[in-house]
């Protein structure tokens, strides 16, 4: 059994699924486990939205930067193509530009996933949208509010979330309010996560139907990139190694680790 | 009985049925446990019914879509007979076509065991569908709704699956009410299962009998286009590796991991 | 002891005694299971019979279903004998078909352990016959149903299962009721159990007695079977690899594998 376990996981690690669902589990356990040690809703006027619309949004943003940064493709790419500063010494061919495109298209979609994971969770589990939006619903149909001055009124709203004391009439239109914003951020995180289905379905099928590459081909080459990074790795590695070697040889008169050491030689002044 | 275990696990893999099997608890276990944390039902007026139903269908539908595309055979035949982009290069005969509808109905049959899996268990379940329901149900034959208003009417009726609090002669109708959903919920799953299973029957059926291969060739067939992409896999990798060797070699003047190195290369600024 | 126990297990795995219990088993855990977290009587006129026998019945024939369906023994045979969609190649003699016939009773007697567990199971616990049944029950022999209108007492009947508030009068009548019901039940899921023990012991007796193959045939015969399945995966398997391997030495040059690898090729965009 275990050879075809390890077949399923191998295979599992290189079509890029199981890289993407564990950063995605990793994301919402690190939502959760954040959200529950570290958000806690100000209930004060002016500043609920700001704080909801901070726990939302920036973090979906330092995961984006940290997905593409993290990917060490983008760099190389960037560099092979981009940057102007280098020299030029080679011709690009249209099919490599495409290829290059076909790369980065791959890149920020996995750069994506950590995101939009948050956003989906946040939005379904609700608590930051509660707390962003609790200061812009509208109370003129309950008659409990009537006879409030405006600043008063707001105060209550921003102290929704919280489950501050308040006069007891309000408590029924708090469990509705919660209830109504509950519901708007779920709907929102459907919508969201919808969209980015129908999104990813029409891009990878354009992708993979007016690419350049056969499905075969895509596949050989893919294999051939990672070939190419891991043996071009290894031998640059062993290269560097020997290089080194020869010139401590020229400087001490052996080599490290050898075993037979004949004659050592003390260096010279000049060769330092 | 190691060897034997071992047997039954290697077929139920090969067969299919331990994967569907899988997937259909892992859809169970997924949608009790997300259904538990998420779900709250908005209780008011013309929100009820969205609510529901996008718990109810568009799961089901992201189950579908990312049931198809996690499946890389669709791609490769989606690109091999349907991609007008790529120039054809050779003719498909009559058997080729029969036999690529016959692999995508297989897969199209494992695409749908999530999502259907999904529709079953909360129907069964009977949560969302009474939430997205309760505003449609017919009270008049209740004494008690007779001079409550229209809008107030329909507002007792979106509290229904909140327990919110109302009238007290109220609370035996929602209880018959909560029995009539789950009825009507809960014989919706039944017959979706129903037609579900007849509807495999008689495909399987339709595609064993009139498929153009017998029950040893398709036995053939199917392991042929399994050998066939893992022979070509290794074929590929080596081939790859035998290249990209080939250019090492140039580059820094030996192969990666040879013992015997006579002379290194020190590439010029040319060569990168 | 090891080997003893050893032998006991591998000798019950292939008597099917094994595979049998652990159907069962598993069916009446299930059914538990399952029981107890979805199934409550709606107690509404003229629905607790549908979904009393919807929940009896369904699963039963689902199970039935899946039972010969998962066999991949019944599509050999019926591709073999019944279908008459591929042309006829060789004539089919009467021992031939008489052999089927025994293999297919077989089939069905292992397809039937699950369904017939499943009915046993939900008759000897008698709740869904409670619901199924209670509108049917005849309670004129009642005083207190003399003078009540007939929707009157539909409607008393149907609330049975659930304990639904009724005048007090009608308490006993329930229990009776409800005894008299579980009495039915139990008394079918016995009449259940003891035909089908005594079906399940004639029809074997005669499998045996009037089979067209001695004891020590059908022994040889069931080996052979297994034997033929064996072997021909085996040529099969070895004939899809060479014919894979020649394949992709014209694509490639080399066969994946070999180790001397005098030169390769570069394969054209024509030949993808």
């Amino acid at each position: 059994m275990s050879p075809t376990l390890q077949d399923i996981v191998s295979s599992l690690q290189r079509s890029g699924t199981f890289v993407n669902s564990l950063i995605a589990a990793l994301t919402i356990c690190g939502q959760q486990l954040f959200s529950s040690f570290t958000f806690s809703c100000p209930c004060q006027v002016g500043k609920n939205f700001y704080y909801g619309s901070a726990f939302l949004v920036i973090p979906a943003l330092i995961l984006l930067i940290a997905g593409y940064a993290l990917r060490s493709q983008v760099w190389s790419i960037s560099s092979e193509y981009c940057c102007s500063c280098a020299p030029r010494h080679r011709r690009v061919t249209p099919l490599e530009r495409r290829l290059a495109c076909l790369r980065f298209l791959g890149i920020t979609g996995r750069a994506l996933v950590a995101p939009l994971t948050w956003l989906a969770v946040t939005l379904l589990t609700g608590t930051y949208y509660e707390c962003a939006a609790s200061e812009f619903v509208s109370v003129d149909q309950y008659p409990m509010f009537s006879n409030v001055t405006d600043s008063k009124r707001e105060e209550i709203l921003a102290g929704f979330p919280c489950y501050k004391e308040a006069p007891s009439d309000v408590d029924p239109v708090r469990e509705e309010v919660a209830l109504l914003h509950r519901y708007q951020s779920q709907m929102l995180g459907w919508i969201l996560i919808t969209l980015t289905t129908i999104i990813v379905l029409v891009s990878s099928c354009l992708a993979r139907c007016c690419s350049p590459l056969t499905s075969l081909q895509h596949h050989y080459w893919t294999n051939h990139l990672r070939n190419e990074r891991e043996l071009f790795e290894q031998a640059a590695e062993e290269h560097s190694r020997i290089l080194i070697r020869q010139r401590i040889k020229k400087l001490f008169g052996f080599f490290p680790g050898s075993t037979d050491v004949k004659h050592i030689r003390i260096p010279s002044c000049q060769d330092w």
